[in-house]
């Protein structure tokens, strides 16, 4: 795996989460987004395991806030064979919301199934 | 390095952090827990990169909201090499405070001068 494939693959993902499951609401898209088992630590949160409760979070976190919006931008990446440590932030735009929401992460990724996908995901506001 | 080692070298290093940096309130101690350029994502604010700047935020964090007691709490770890993920939750405890405040969070650990060392350092509530 060379790091253009790395980076390739995690932009091919990063866009599903962006495109597919804020742009077009659809959720079922996640399973193309995570492992198997991931886990997220969302923020106020009790940690959530497994692809199912992720989809559950999703759904109700996209439509309960009517975010239309997710940018993701990659800061940097440290490869580790078929794991990888990405520190990144982002920004969430919501139906009249006046100004984007900053908020800055650290995925864990792994390969799986031919594809880079999320296995650890934590985020948090930055301001 | 084996597996014994490496959860053997990030229990001292946690130790380090509850115990002197915490416990004693000595910030010097950090040149222990963080390496060189280790960066850390505290919630509400953006990220924070180099040991000085590490120093300054958990002064003016510990100091300021009179932390008495940090628990780190591993509960699972990934090693990768001289790299390893860790998930894992904490409690602060300050003084006054009603209850333990509950966190979780993710570090990525680095080998670095003999000893196992936080590399990124990402938090968030659970409640």
């Amino acid at each position: 795996m060379s790091d253009d494939g790395l980076r390739a693959g995690m932009a091919a993902t990063n866009r599903i989460f962006e495109e597919e499951v804020v742009g077009r609401r659809d959720f079922g898209a996640l399973d193309r987004v995570y492992t198997r088992d991931a886990r997220i630590l969302p923020p106020g949160a009790a940690m959530i395991e497994g692809l199912d409760a992720i989809k559950d979070f999703w759904r109700s976190s996209v439509e309960g806030m009517d975010v239309t919006v997710v940018r993701l931008i990659t800061l940097d990446v440290t490869p580790l064979g078929d794991t990888a440590i990405e520190v990144a932030r982002g920004e969430i735009e919501t139906r009249g919301g006046a100004a984007p929401i900053p908020i800055k992460y650290v995925v864990a990724w792994k390969r799986e199934a031919g594809s880079w996908r999320w296995h650890v995901d934590i985020w948090n506001a930055s301001a």
